[in-house]
């Protein structure tokens, strides 16, 4: 019998069981935690316990970045006239449009921790830097990308900035690490560049949003004309964003692209190629680093490489970066304006940008479409399923910049790619949600604001929406009274992000498939991680969660025990290690400042730990390598260096004693295995995580008994 | 049996094969439909066909005026944190609180037709009197009250400024008449004026919304100074807003509150008592001819009498309108003003108003818990159930007024009455819907604006909520560059209407109880209509709400044959008749020069046809009466005026001819039964109404043998 089929089977009739006592529902009671509780994982859920689920083989997740109701409605007004309905958005959630169908659509908050992206909040290590934790006990009404990225991706609440780390700079597993660790085929598209946050938060751990590459925001040229691309090029940048020590240069776990590495999704498309010119620490390019590592590589611009590619797995990744920044919008901006009767009388109509990729055959349908034909295709999908997200990333970017153009073809966009999907997946067995991260500025009035800038639209339809943008908190558009405008009373295209405000309104989810139903009525973002989870059969709490490293190892590459090969640490996203002589003398160990120090692991892969500049001789060494989110260690006890005699001294591990011949290895330690429980702040969900821990406890135990 | 449950029977069953055909989802294609087609009944639906449908045997709607999503946050982030829930407004909709309980959440559109309230675009009578119509062919995307309140009340798209009148001026059926056809109990109840749109479309059909009463919105006071209350009170308060055709004294069916008088709902509840103080044709005022015809009536501020209200029924139905204007807020108001630090150092905290009734008992969670007790202890509530509708107003009117503590205090208020009702209903019998009429311009945002107004709140939690205000058209706030403004930099509490914007985005309706998961999905506001009627049994189609009349009847009051009893147009508001000589030329007829002339009909009662100034002698005559919306007729051929020999010349009826004694009278002439069909825009409704109306016909004929 499958054990995690048995656990979950008890669980799923525990939480029936609890069910039938009041504890489903609305987990929260009618006043809210406080951020100290609401920052445990799993602690903001609205809907406790597994309800409205059904396993789905597969599941995609659609983001449309800062496409909350109103920006729905702006692009469904303009391009199918204010009584149609969008071919892919409007039918996800629509119940009776396909037969047998679970279909659902409700409102989700959007809510974030900790105060908007102040870093004079954050602690400070010693020498300054800033240390990834961000512990001010308040509650941010109005999320950015990252935080809420980070809640459907990993359950837990955060700071805007954090990408899938608490308010403590913990690093907080993610549905692509569990997916992995559950044998599934993950993807991962985007219009944005694939270091943004919502890509992020399936590829990293990191305090900073922009730590981008291990130069943060250096796009890899010669900045000091030196004629050379090196580092002094990314001091002459002078964009170094990255907590230090998440560096690797200072033991930390690296950076957001060499963590998409690290994690290696099948399929990986997007924009952000640029950011891959950067260096790593051996000064070859990340591109390098990727080839190196077996990736399929296609650059900006090479869309017949796109076009080409034909399969996609562990072995051979794909990492298609079509476009050096974010990729081209659909249609050419519109400039939001000053109230204006002109506007009244000629509508703004949007024409199709030149550069659009779509035009070559690289939508964002076709990013999706091929992404799902190289993850139903490969082994690990076939078998198993797939989990894929795609952003439709410059809804939000443009929305900042007053765009309603590029708001509104990038919406058409994101609803042709599901359109794309639902032609090629059976809603039997695949759960489709659509949804946004944050709702945005833009609103439907009735006449040209007085205050605000506005754009007039001709709808699909002959009417006219008036859209105003009034959220600004600097007057970049010279609009106001403030004279320190650029632009006199109109939005500036020309700026890479502008600075409308996100919202804070509860915003629209909706979904088809087998679990969709777990998105009616009231939920928060954070219970999407949950509803993915459990349609997919993931680890969704701290303790299934733990329970993914119990299979860790530690065994060196060959005779000489210096190189080692880590595995199963599959609830984990971060290993220390600690080498010690015989004497117990430390001779090397991982760092430990931040939370984000150690060894990054390579999900549901080998994590390769080279310790040949200290293991040089035949003395006896011990090597412990724990796990810092399960807790788990692994400790190879009393093994020779490499100039050892073969077979004498040999390495002693816990608990395969008695192991006498080179390479040196060792599991975990199963009397320990038991890691850390993560604590959670929602009391009902209190009483069923200690409930499922004595359960899981139980079943672990027997689990450990039947495999040895 | 019953034929009306033979005829439902025989419906679905045909929808359902329909379905199976696949003619359910959404009705509309992608590409959305012209305002030339959105105009008639029923074509703006999104959801066509029958589905999802279960009998409830009451409804409850519960409208927010002006709560969208945002609204809904703001104040879920004050009054409860940003992690809270409201007791009530959060449970409708919400899965699994209840077992068994059918539950329903979605988003629908809220967009209305014609240009908004522009008085320039009406079609003119000769005598340059608007006519009550609005053909000009365009869609508008933001909604006023009373053109969203017709959607769901009528089920037709109209224009701004339109109570249940469609674009071309016709009167469309509303809920309530429906529901009383059906013998139904009815309620009404908000914290707005009586006559303001959300309440007047159960009410009334009026061209334009501020038709308050026949001296328009004059409040009833000594305006001239000269002692007396009377007409010229009126004319010097010039406030004249109706169509004038409309109005009784010009042969019309009357203002909003005179309609409310000949609806008669057994419970109306809400404010606008001194609308009433104006003066009838016969120098009455209002409150008179409510008590004279029956109505229990509570004044303005009369707290006790509200809280003595023990019985209300068709006999006695209750008139409580206990405030002058709009009700009392919960809170007092609180001012945005331009960007400010010292905002976010001292956010605000609402206070309650000493005016609030909710002090004495009388708020709107005390009118909804009266409301239903009442409603349920009607013999009609008991036998057939009841439908209610329950407004929270004054979340649109603080809106307006950009003033967050009034917002919130009334969304509170509706929170609190939805927990009332559920305190009271079963929801296994009974539907309980909220939603908004349309969403507004509050928006939570990161920091302060510049241009906009902003408020800074201190949510439950601890945590701020940022409120931005920018969708004003004018400056009325002094807060641009327009110098118009009468107060610098903030909004004036003062004004009775600010004028920020309502906004066009889909918004939120959840439902709880038979027939709720109709709101899954995107829908559009005039679905609403359908799935209360569809729940409650009410004819929804045109073909359906013709039958409604069949059994129409004129009868002579006594012998004298000069007034005459009108009943059972229950598929008509308005009627027409023609009286004519025994040469066949007209003495007298009703008014005929717009659609809303003519006599209103009492809704399933008895309207009283006094033609005593014409029938004076004992020569013959012939009358007939005709329904405006049905087209059904009652002819009385050759009767005798009052001097006539009893007994000879008795009147002449068809089909009952052969009439030969005193009183005359008549019924619905069965030849010409079938009324003009709606005709319907939709492609596929067009399909099922087709099919329908071919099923109607067939009842109806056999229906027409079983009573005759």
């Amino acid at each position: 019998m499958n054990t995690r089929k048995a656990l979950k089977g008890t669980v799923a009739a525990l939480v029936a069981s609890a069910t039938l006592f009041g504890f489903a529902g609305l987990a929260n009671a009618t006043e809210g935690q406080s951020a100290a509780e609401l920052k445990e994982h799993g602690a903001a859920q609205r809907i406790a316990g597994i309800y409205g689920n059904t396993t789905a083989k597969n599941v995609i997740l659609f983001i449309g970045d800062g496409m909350g109701d109103s920006e729905i409605t702006v692009a469904r007004n303009y391009l199918h006239g204010v009584n149609g309905s969008f071919d892919g958005l409007d039918k996800i959630g629509q119940p009776n449009l396909n037969k047998g169908v679970e279909t659902g659509t409700g409102q989700y908050t959007t809510f974030s921790l900790g105060n908007n992206s102040n870093d004079s909040l954050m602690a400070k290590d010693k020498n300054g830097q800033l240390t990834g934790s961000k512990t001010a006990g308040v509650i941010t009404p109005v999320t950015d990308s990252s935080a809420s990225g980070s809640g459907w991706a990993t359950g837990t609440k955060t700071y805007n900035n954090a990408v899938d780390v608490d308010v403590e700079g913990n690093p907080q597993l993610n549905l692509i690490e569990l997916a992995k660790a559950a044998g599934k085929a993950t993807g991962n598209v985007t219009t944005a560049e694939i270091q943004d946050a919502t890509p992020a938060v399936l590829e990293s751990h990191s305090s900073e949003r922009a730590c981008y590459g291990p130069q943060g925001k250096w796009d890899g040229t010669d900045k000091n004309g030196d004629g050379k691309v090196d580092l002094e090029d990314a001091k002459a940048a002078g964009i170094g964003s990255c907590l230090a020590n998440q560096l690797k240069a200072n033991g930390g776990i690296g950076s957001i692209s060499e963590q998409l590495l690290d994690t290696r999704a099948d399929v990986t498309i997007g924009g952000g190629a640029k950011y891959f010119n950067q260096l790593d620490q051996s000064g070859k390019t990340l591109w390098q680093d990727a080839s190196d590592r077996g990736f399929q590589t296609v650059k900006s611009g090479d869309v017949d490489g796109f076009k080409k590619l034909a399969a996609a797995d562990q072995n051979k990744p794909v990492l298609a970066l079509l476009g050096d920044g974010n990729l081209p919008t659909q249609f050419n901006p519109s400039v939001a304006t000053k109230q204006d009767p002109a506007k009244d009388a000629n509508p703004t109509e949007c024409s199709v940008n030149d550069k659009w990729l779509g035009k070559q055959g690289a939508s964002l349908a076709d990013f999706t479409g091929k992404a799902i034909d190289l993850l139903r295709n490969n082994k690990n999908g076939k078998d198993n399923g797939y989990f894929l997200q795609v952003e439709g990333a410059s809804i939000d970017k443009q929305d900042h910049n007053a765009n309603a153009c590029g708001q509104i073809g990038e919406t058409d966009d994101l609803d042709k790619a599901i359109s794309a999907a639902l032609s090629k997946v059976d809603l039997s067995n695949t759960l489709v949600i659509v949804t946004a991260d944050h709702a945005h500025t833009s609103q439907i009035v009735e006449s040209q604001p007085i205050y605000a800038l506005s754009t007039v639209l001709k709808n699909r339809d002959g009417s006219k929406t008036t859209i105003s943008y009034g959220t600004s908190e600097e007057d970049l558009y010279g609009n106001g009274s403030d004279t320190s405008g650029d632009v006199e009373g109109k939005a500036d295209p020309s700026k890479a992000q502008g600075n409308m405000s996100h919202t804070g309104t509860q915003l629209r989810i909706a979904a088809s498939g087998p679990g969709a139903s777990r998105v009616d009525g009231l939920t928060d973002q954070t219970d999407n991680f949950y509803t993915i989870g459990h349609a997919l059969g993931l680890a969704t709490d701290k303790a299934g969660q733990n329970e993914l490293s119990k299979g860790a190892e530690v065994k060196a590459q060959d005779n000489k025990n210096q190189v080692f090969d880590i595995t199963g640490f599959n609830g984990d996203a971060v290993l220390r290690y600690e080498l010690k002589d015989k004497d117990g003398k430390v001779v090397s160990a991982s760092d430990a400042s931040t939370p984000l120090s150690g060894l990054r692991v390579q999900t549901a892969g080998t994590t390769v730990l080279d310790l040949s500049k200290f293991i040089t001789s035949d003395a006896q060494y011990s090597l412990t390598v724990t796990g810092q989110q399960s807790g788990k260690s692994v400790e190879i006890k009393s093994f020779n260096g490499p100039n050892g005699t073969e077979g004498s001294g040999s390495a002693q591990v816990t608990p395969n004693a008695g192991n006498n011949s080179k390479p040196a290895s060792g599991k975990v330690n199963e009397a320990s295995q038991n890691g850390p429980l993560g604590k959670t702040g929602a009391t009902v969900l209190g009483v069923l995580l200690f409930a499922l821990a004595l359960v899981a406890g139980g079943m672990a135990v027997k689990f450990a008994r039947s495999r040895n």
